[in-house]
Parts: C-alpha cells; structure tokens; sequence
C-alpha cells in the first residue's frame, strides 16, 4: 500500500491521482509549486522506477508541465527530484516568475512557507482538477 | 547548429556526446556535478522537445544516472531542470553526499565554483568516458 511520507502529508494539499502519480499542491503561497508523488512504497531514486513507470513519469509530468503552462503562463518550470530532506521519491514541478520573491534562486529553503486560505486552495483546486 | 550556451561553456568541461545530449562536467570539485544539454537551439522547457526527443532525453539521463551511481556511490542523486539563469535546457545530475558542503540543501547558489585542477579533470574523464 502506498503511504505518503509525513512530511509531503504536512506540506502538501492532494489534488488528484493520475495513474502513476499523485499530485500535491505544496501549502506555499508565494509560488505555484506542485509535487509529482509516484505511488510506490521504497522508492528514492527516479532509477528505482521500473522502465514502464519512468516512462509514465515523465509522460504524467509532460502533461502537467503543459497544464501549468496554459494556467499560469509562467516564466520559467522548475522540474526537479532532489530528495534530500524528504526520501521518498517525488519531482517538483514549480510554477516560476522573474518577479517571484526567490527568483533567479532556486525556491528549496529560500523562504519559510506561507500557507494559503481555504478560498485560495479551493480555487487553485477548481482550476487544475478538471485539466488533470 | 548546436551552440552551447556562454555560462555552460564557461563552466562546464565536455566529456561526451549521447544521441540527444553532450555531458558536460561541471568546474566545480565540491561535487561530482554534471549537466545534460539536449543540442538543439533554442528549447527552454523539456516540453519543448519533441514527444521522441523526451523519452531520448529520460533514456540518456537514466542510463547516465545509472554510471553516476556505480562510479560514485551517492547517498542521493540530484536530477534537475531549473534553467533561471541559463535559458538553454540543461538537466543538472548531481551527485550528493551527506557530508558534502552544502547537504541536505541544494547545491545552486550556495558557494562559488571550486575549480579542479587538470590532473583532477583527467582523472574524471578516463572514469566516465568508457562508460558513457
């Protein structure tokens, strides 16, 4: 069974499963920053990933690249699996903007994190849900 | 033609060319540190590569991963695409140690490039090359 670690449970909001991949909003108001959780147990490495699930990754993440991209117009997307702090595998994928508060930095341990409200989740829900 | 970005041909040492993708090693002996550049001219975004040249481009890093993780033994691998400062896509592959300088942070923008010298460099290449 899949179990998300507690700390991606504390930072992130669930938005929706794809099939490999569950999708988290990171609690950060300062940037639209989403998490990409492959659902498998005892994974840290992109390379522990069978071929097929690399595959789907990538593809799950292409697709989510393309959403972010048609909803927030960014300047720039972060894509990044480092893992240093959390090892369970998961891929940033962070919506960026050269008038963001960390900008050219990159966001990791820049800022504490400052969560959003309630309206601003549903919102943030009620845009990415239905293209998911 | 393939043109290599000023900062990435300033920083970085080319070790090898794969199908999608030249190697560079990073100047930098505070970590193992290596970039991926897909040579094609003007992508920005992994999703502005071609559906073919993605899965190529996740081919080569797995597989590049893969000898990062015999050679060196990392305790995580870093695999990222951020590209605030550099527009040209580069996949950074780095190689982390919980006693390196700047763990469990990201290495971007935490200290100033500690150059190798070129015996260090020679070394490198002879233990990567024939494995690429």
């Amino acid at each position: 069974m899949f179990t998300l670690h507690p700390q991606l449970k504390k930072d992130g909001i669930a938005v929706g499963d794809l099939s490999l991949c569950r999708v988290l909003l990171i609690n950060d108001r300062q940037y639209p920053w989403f998490v990409l959780v492959p659902m498998c147990d005892g994974i840290s490495e992109i390379i522990d990933l069978t071929g097929a699930q690399q595959q789907l990754l990538w593809q799950e993440s292409a697709r989510f690249s393309q959403l972010l991209k048609s909803v927030y117009r960014p300047d720039k997307l972060n894509v990044a699996a480092l893992g240093n702090m959390v090892p369970q595998l998961h891929i940033h994928h962070v919506v960026r903007f050269t008038d963001d508060v960390a900008w050219p930095a990159p966001i990791w341990g820049r800022f504490p994190l400052i969560p959003y409200d309630e309206q601003q989740i549903a919102a943030i829900k009620a845009q990415i849900l239905p293209l998911l």
